[in-house]
């Protein structure tokens, strides 16, 4: 594979496409490195939902460049006391706040280092009380996609935040996990992993029983939607790697009534 | 003209902003074409609209320089049968499912060639059975992009599957159509032509008579919105090249209760 | 800081962003200038607001290079009279109908240069009446990033057009002005500028006296939203510069049920 010739900064964040929020991180990141490539993940995250972050952040990431630097802005304590930083792994950097948002890569990535930016030369001249995204999360992208090291950003961190929950349990025959995301298409992901199924010993064509809040549902386990008929549910490995709970041409979630974070439990149907 | 110093992808897809989707296809194309440009047409074609997505892709593509390479995914049969194909036309090439969805270009465009994409070098190492997006469509437009050959993705592929009604019938005065598309403004765009519109020997000010499920209006037709009135009905042709009935100011769709797909007919009042 | 090495054409528009319309842009604009960048500051600017264009284009711009080219397309009176201009500042070349839109950049800074596009040869062949962001401002502001010169679009204008009540008016104590923005958080954007609120004499826990068309209400100003609990009302410096009224991870806008354009009046409460 050739190498990039152009450094990558992707963007995940909660500010929506319709303000100026997101186009004025690029603007900043330009100016400090003018010949980056910047590509959107998603700027439609739910308002402060850290946990739908962590799932976009992490699963985006896994297509790209292992050189990538990932911003997140999911950020509801802007101006408080978390730390903004920056972490490496094996899988790129990742920058933002220490609130949760890197729990999720971090179960699938190997952690090399985490540092906090402290460093004014990584920041804007001004920093706002507000926007912590325009301010120090885009200029330190930029600085480190210009070359600059890492560890210039500040002081090493130990205590990096993990979501609660965002590793399923498992007991005996059960697996109990939680929603991680709903995505546009009303298709329900879990923080249920192919390589965790394999311990439940699923065959296509498999049921399993789906228990949520009020009801146990059986839903069969296939490749693909086309296998069962329109509107009906069906448990696949997503693209993303995660077990999901679908409904063909519909939405599950909307089904199911069921939204990020909730707890769900899956077992094999024997 | 000055020749694109990179080459250009666009990425027509049903997926969404909001999710994970578009961005996976976006990192895939970066790791295999580095130096290419990647332009979002749209990720909001209504969900399973094979219609819709034939229209936004022919229209968007008018504008674009010739080589550009377009790739369009809106695929609810993934992992079925139809098969992942390349288009070849004067126009630019054409990546995505043979489901009807490269059906209006072909209206406006001369087929130059057609490719079921098999050869597994165009795709990623493990193709799932829900993205087609990530797995195929987008490796296989990066690969064309750095130079590879459209005969190389796989053999060539005669039956281009084609949607009905997708071109309007005359019948004496009368031209029988389909509504194509409905933008943001709630213009009702339809599948006759400007070069349809001809042989109705239309002049700015005559006025058609528009017939839709279970009503007929007399529309004006004027060159743009500024000549009725605000909320009033106009027929004009549309950026697209495609005779609109527009609202001034406000949405036609809603007063006329259309939808993409519903069949109009149209004739000049004399 | 390092020079950008591609001009940078930045764009906002109402035009949506499920629609063809934007992309239809970026292809003209490729096809004259392949080596530019193309930044989205929005295109989801409320359809025919000028006001909010306004606000955006302004706003995203402070965080580009100087020598950014920002086209924006919220037109309403397409195809009628209103001129389509280019106006150079000390802050960047700006191009776009000559209907308001440039209002609010032109109180911050400087105009140094404003020409009508009447030159052909910034134009495409052919201009349709209804799809001037193509037609007309993409191809200007192409052929200017390729370093054509701003006198040579047309003849020059004096008389730009300026919204109405685009600056706040001081009387004794108070400061009237308006909603000029609504954000995707709910909050609610006045025209009052950081600058203005100097003359008020606020300091952090300062209280404001915030009227609006039928409510008074007393509302303490700080620098972040974390100062207050969930869902109270909060002044602060939004990251725009300009004075708004938040609430705590709750829409400010929807609380006060207040639109872009509403009148405001604030004074400091003793």
């Amino acid at each position: 594979m050739p190498q990039p010739s152009h450094p990558i900064i992707t963007l995940t964040t909660d500010f929506g496409i319709k303000d100026w929020y997101v186009a004025a991180m690029k603007g900043v990141i330009f100016k400090i490195c003018p010949d980056c490539i910047i590509i959107d993940i998603s700027h439609e995250v739910p308002k402060f939902n850290i946990l739908a972050g962590a799932f976009l952040i992490y699963t985006a990431a896994i297509s790209f460049p292992k050189d990538t630097i990932h911003v997140g802005v999911i950020d509801p304590g802007v101006g408080t006391q978390r730390e903004p930083i920056v972490i490496k792994t094996n899988h790129g950097l990742f920058v933002g706040p220490n609130n949760g948002l890197f729990s999720l890569l971090l179960r699938f990535y190997k952690l090399l280092q985490c540092h906090v930016i402290e460093n004014r030369s990584f920041m804007l001249d001004n920093v706002s009380f507000t926007f912590h995204g325009r301010d120090i999360f885009a200029p330190a992208a930029a600085h480190l996609a210009r070359g600059r090291h890492i560890e210039d950003v500040g002081p090493a961190l130990s205590k990096i935040k993990l979501l609660e929950n965002i590793s399923p349990v498992f007991s005996k025959d059960c697996i109990s996990g939680i929603v991680l995301y709903i995505d546009s298409f009303g298709n329900v992901i879990t923080n249920i992993h192919e390589s965790d199924i394999k311990k439940l010993n699923l065959n296509y064509g498999d049921k399993i029983l789906l228990e949520i809040a009020d009801k146990k549902l059986s839903i069969p386990f296939y490749p693909t939607f086309a296998y069962v008929q329109q509107g009906d549910f069906i448990a696949l490995i997503g693209g993303s790697g995660f077990l999901e709970v679908d409904a063909n041409l519909t939405s599950a979630s909307e089904k199911l009534k069921l939204k990020i974070g909730d707890a769900i439990k899956i077992r094999k149907l024997e």
